[in-house]
């Protein structure tokens, strides 16, 4: 896995894929995924390139500085990142815990290239799941009284963990302003609505209260705005009149673990780009 | 298809599907389907039955009368319809046309059991389909001065079609609710967004701008409230950062023909009950 | 949850409905849920009805006696069973542990009115999650030398552990016709392919060669004849020409533990009738 | 719409994407869309390309002979296309007219860039379609005894038409290995099943029987071997024991109209790239 990863966006132009390919294949690399995209309305150019360094003449430490030069011709936003150096996430839940079950499920099954160092809640419930999978654990609980002064403690643990993204697996509590701002784009959230339908508190109670025939998950990264921020991915099921409140949730709890599972395993994996308020999927 | 179809809703209590079952049977009538639900929060009874009139013991006109002892028992609120006697249906369109034309196809191949006396648009684009398919069209072109004089006189139609049941497949004019109110759970109409989601204007544009994965399309019968009565059917198509608004917009209009003609269809077998703001669809 | 459950299939005649829904009445019973559906080419009624035992004038140990007379009357196929009396349920794995893992989360969430005495495997991978659980666990190595003398056992162990249904959760091991015949209709697989479709060995591999663009999970009740019972449900997810065979396998793993935790829910809520090769799944 | 689209599919190796891009970017080309993709099985590597004339400094009848250079290079196998210049196209059907229906709904409504000179048919029936829409129509009434005859008139007809591409709107006949080398991978078939199941005669009456809970319908390129060509796309459709045959046509068509028009809409797109039995389908 010593892959190097490119993450570019740019004002379109003419030769930036020449530029870049030619960047990589000068230098003797040899490619394994590359896509890109041209968004019309903004005229803005997008690319993930991977290439493997076995055999790259440029050492990986000086990688970003060389390709300076291309970047800034092109006036480009860009990240590099490096496959066999995998993300530390941290997971936020509180009392609902299926989707943190199946995330460390898929993490002990292989499907997430990251460490998990830590599991925060607000609550006790996860500690013994926490357990189980030899996570540490480490609860924060939180009043009107305390919340800022326990933000506080949580974000000095995720910086003494070096946390590169922070999943809210059914975290009850709003993030301020000052937790989000560190961690842009690094925060990610499962919202258990299509939105943006049914933001805010009791998804599946404004739901069934709606009569919708079908009901949905959301993952999206975590900005200021409740529910609001850039979409990842979403699902639907259907679901009828003879669907109770309870029958919505339970359907529903499975949407939430795959939409928020399919989130993490492409952020993890540098699939993911931001622009404005939207997401660039690379596949 | 000498049926009869009785549609109930009533408080629930012991004994009303005996009853009802027992008047069908020591009168020889031959059950062909039954479905019945109970809605626990509001303990709501709702029953569709439908049985063949071949050797059945009360002439068709007689069986309302007999019934409703059985109705008054439960307090009752029912319909009584015949298979044979089909709806009688008038679509309303503006200047998109997907929708007619799948629906004037699926009643040509049969999908409907129904009659359609008249096609009616605030624009003349439709004239040379309803043609085609031999159906009358009439033109209302709307302004804000004349609008309640137009919708006045397409309401003269209507009654003069004798028409059961209105298809807004598309009309984009916002109904009055003297207009709405003549035809209470008997206009139904397609909105290309999944409801609650981009209700009102340019549900395409809303959603392209918002950035969603999934677009949907929703069929609801049309209430005094814009884009908000009892939702019949809803279906979504995945879309991604490649899709232009154009390609959502071709995207949905599948949804939409296939979301509409399912809504149509059901209301035409009398599979439909509302209760409160939501329905019961009987499969 | 107090409830008495009948499934009954007999041929179609007048009056099956009014005599069954009559019985329940006259003693007292409250109807909670019915439904009824009619096989138009083979003329066979199917029905099941839950009502309320609250008040109910038969004891329930005399319910079958009284009911056999109606039975009779229409040459019906029938079970009686009591919502508070779950089945006894063996689940029976080998080395993929995924659906195990989610039937065992799903069962502690409270999503199964079940049982679960035993988890019987040819492999030992699965004892620490039993253990994890606090499950029974029993290991049956097979070798083509043992494999009669060890189903032998395996039945010996369910007899005593009063087991009802059997669930196969990737059970790599083809169960012979006197292990199936021991429990007709009441040992329920999970294939990992859209059945018919790649049937037998390594069905994402079969999948994956074949380049279709959509997967697919069966789960079935088990038969003499391998991947071929009646299905009872089946789930789909787009896939395409990006996805590995890694990517099949993981993708379909979801469907996998859907599916077959689907199937299960239902017939332990007593809503699956076999009829000839096929399935009616009351909802 | 003065765009060029370059196909290509070769062995993986080093400085591909390089040398193309680099092609296209020194003479001034503007590149609109690019997408590749590398199949690790066998190690090949396939890339569509797509970039505006306007400016281009190779004049488009010498662009072929230019790019020969490094098409040799690399052992490419390639195509080169001129998004102005539509392919034409021929509809053949037989009795069941939904999907040209659909399609030339479709064309009329600018989905769909191409030409369409004619329509075949072995039946009468499509011919007032035809006419309503402005279309040549030609019946080949097929027997046993002329099947070969016909065949050789209607490849006649396609030479004489410049056709380059062939849809069978559910075409009834089995087209003979002279018809198809004829038009390699230029010949889209609708299956209205789930590929490879129920293959052949009747799959709604199959899937009827088998009593699958999900239908779906295929299009795919016709090779020699029946219903066993190259899969483009596929799509399903959730079905359940109350759905008779007619029931599954019915729902079976809106799936074949749609995924028949993917197929159709990629192909005259030049989205499509063949490799072995398989497709890449760039989006």
């Amino acid at each position: 896995m010593n892959h190097a990863i490119l993450l570019i966006s740019c004002p379109d132009s003419k030769g930036i894929t020449a530029a870049v390919t030619q960047f990589i294949f000068q230098h003797n690399g040899n490619i394994l995924h590359a896509d890109q995209h041209i968004d019309d309305q903004t005229n803005t150019f997008f690319m993930r390139i991977e290439w493997s360094l076995a055999g790259f003449k440029i050492d990986r430490d000086k990688i970003a500085r060389q390709f300076r030069t291309i970047a800034q011709r092109f006036t480009m936003t860009w990240e590099l990142h490096f496959a066999d150096k995998p993300l530390r996430v941290a997971i936020f839940v509180s009392k609902h815990l299926h989707c943190l079950y199946d995330l460390l499920y898929r993490k002990q099954a292989g499907h997430f290239t990251c460490t998990i160092p830590v599991i925060v809640s607000n609550h006790p419930e996860a500690k013994p799941i926490a357990q189980k999978f030899g996570i540490g654990f480490q609860a924060f609980p939180i009043t009107k009284a305390n919340k800022a002064a326990q933000e506080t403690k949580q974000l000095e643990l995720l910086h003494k963990k070096q946390v590169d993204l922070v999943i809210l697996a059914r975290y009850h509590q709003i993030l301020s302003a000052k937790f989000i701002n560190a961690f842009t784009h690094k925060i990610i959230n499962i919202h258990h609505s299509f939105l943006p339908a049914f933001a805010g508190r009791g998804p599946y109670k404004q739901a069934y209260e709606k009569g919708v025939k079908i009901i949905g998950a959301t993952s999206h990264y975590v900005t200021a705005e409740l529910d609001s921020g850039p979409i990842i991915e979403q699902d639907t099921v259907r679901v009828s009149h003879r669907d109770t409140l309870n029958d919505l949730i339970r359907k529903g709890e499975d949407l939430e673990k795959i939409v928020l599972s399919r989130a993490m395993r492409w952020h993890l994996e540098y699939k993911i780009l931001c622009y404005g308020n939207k997401t660039v999927i690379f596949d």
